[in-house]
């Protein structure tokens, strides 16, 4: 297989504030994998919350190729040859796990989700993902999402007015089901009084607490009176047991995990322990967020906006629909498309 | 897709007897599944410990088929419609889903491990198992295996002379890998001696005391000097959070949790525990048997000697090598070829 890197930086539609900081672009690396003729394509967004920026993607990426098997259906071996390469660095083997599934899918003339099996009759739609602003701005985007068609949204909270965000963004959209992310920014006693306030507005709580206090998560879960989801607290496919008894929900990234592969492991851990399951995305062109989309059917919640979230025209990549998901008629592969 | 079900007889080499019984032949129920003028094969192993025979399956099979999606691709599907259909009967179900992955491979013209990404570089080899007997006939059947090339056995134990077969096997075979099952046999406390007894000879000991009694699993296990394996304890993906806590190895079967999908899903779970995995078998037509070689890339022991225990000839079909599990150059599918 031959390949091909190339960095991508996509201006955002408007600046993405959460509770940790601000970003008014995203820099994306995207890999191309060539073999007979045909091309597979992928994209790491990396994190600095996870170690990783389009700096460090770079560096590894010539590695984690050259390590790659020859034979792209070798998916466990190419793991295992990037795993044996560097530790971590999971949007970096994330790339080139999309890459490899496109590819396979793209070989065998399959959409990726009927190349893994999936049943796409039964697909969640995405959220929408309203960013921290002040509160009028935020109820001002809630609005313009509804107007465009968005029917569930994910609202970030993590300030000091986190109740009249809440409230402004449930008056301005009493349609939509929402959901609220705290990424961290609560005391566990602040997550237990939010949860109370929410019950009956939200359908789901994301990470109250810092991951690093798996008892506060705990302390929070145990009172709560919403479904608690994990995500900072749910990285790998071992975190699962522990997080299982602090979460209802889990919060699966490609990103974070390392791509598809260990995704769907992720998930079948998460099910043995009857948690449901979530896909959620950083800030993505379609050529990563289209493989998420395929894993659709595994999903009791879709967290999979990254890419709507950049300015008209930044994103190199078209994809499959988001929201709708609805993969009927899927191309072959993950259906990225270089515009 | 259409569909043909064919009952099987096939006398054993000997008699083979087990803590719960002794068996002189196997009765199993093959599937072959037409689509687009390719053929994939499956065979359901049926065991009444699990609820099954040969009787059952032929009873449910044309409903399960019935319900099967048109396209072969749809596995996740094609479970849920099984599911719907009617609760357990696994192995019937894993003689659809071995067809299916059979006839997917051939389809695309892989060999089933690389259709599923599997690494083949490194697979263990199958042990061979020394029924109950007395225990002369045990030291012999043990010598006459070391001299066919087996280099694993895997011991029935059960009796009131365990101790004594041990002795026995062990003397006759030195250089082989020793393990030892059994089959629910003893109570807690005795396990817990039988263990002591066994440190150093044995990779492990399999199903110590009854599934029914967990908490009796759990005090060999915290007690035993050497790996516990799960087999009657461990059924589908959903035991394994619980069975994590009583054994280190997960012994899988494809006619317990209902064929390669679920048992996939298992070991993923099990994985994400630190848990070790073994993939075990019923006594079973290659047919079957094939599709376990295909995932003894997932495995840290294999138990796959089921084709082994038939007389000769007994078997229709061939399939990939056992114990040796190797699966370089192996057919598109599973293997499983009609002699």
């Amino acid at each position: 297989m031959t390949h091909r890197v190339e960095r991508v930086t996509m201006p955002l539609a408007e600046p993405f504030e959460i509770a940790r900081g601000v970003q008014t672009d995203a820099e994306n690396v995207v890999v191309e994998l060539d073999h007979d003729g045909t091309t597979g394509v992928g994209a790491a967004a990396p994190s600095r919350h996870y170690g990783e920026t389009a700096d460090t993607v770079e560096t590894v990426l010539p590695n984690l190729l050259d390590a790659l098997p020859d034979d792209p259906h070798d998916l466990d071996a190419a793991h295992a040859a990037m795993d044996r390469t560097i530790r971590g660095h999971a949007a970096a083997k994330a790339a080139v796990d999309i890459a490899l599934h496109d590819l396979l899918g793209k070989l065998h003339d399959l959409p990726l989700y009927r190349y893994l099996g999936l049943d796409a009759s039964a697909t969640p739609v995405s959220s929408f993902t309203i960013g921290l602003a002040d509160t009028d701005e935020m109820r001002r985007k809630a609005r313009v999402a509804v107007d465009a068609g968005y029917e569930v949204l994910k609202v970030k909270l993590g300030t000091d007015r986190d109740r009249e965000i809440v409230e402004a963004v449930h008056g301005a959209a009493p349609s939509a089901r929402l959901r609220v992310d705290a990424n961290e920014a609560w005391t566990p006693s602040e997550a237990v009084a939010m949860c109370e306030f929410l019950a009956g507005t939200v359908e789901f709580v994301e990470q109250p607490v810092a991951a690093e206090n798996p008892e506060g998560m705990r302390y929070v879960y145990e009172r709560s009176p919403v479904p608690i989801a994990a995500d900072e607290s749910l990285v790998e496919p071992t975190d699962v047991p522990q997080v299982a008894t602090v979460a209802d929900i889990a919060n699966v990234k490609l990103m974070k995990c390392g791509g598809v592969r260990p995704a769907i492991e992720t998930f079948h851990a998460a099910r043995a322990h009857g948690m449901e399951t979530m896909l959620g995305c950083m800030i993505e062109t379609n050529a990563a967020i289209a493989a998420g989309v395929h894993l659709a059917p595994l999903l009791d919640y879709a967290d999979l906006d990254g890419s709507l979230l950049l300015a008209d025209g930044a994103d190199p990549f078209d994809g499959p629909p988001v929201p709708a998901l609805d993969l009927t008629g899927a191309a072959p592969g993950t259906g990225a498309v270089r515009r």
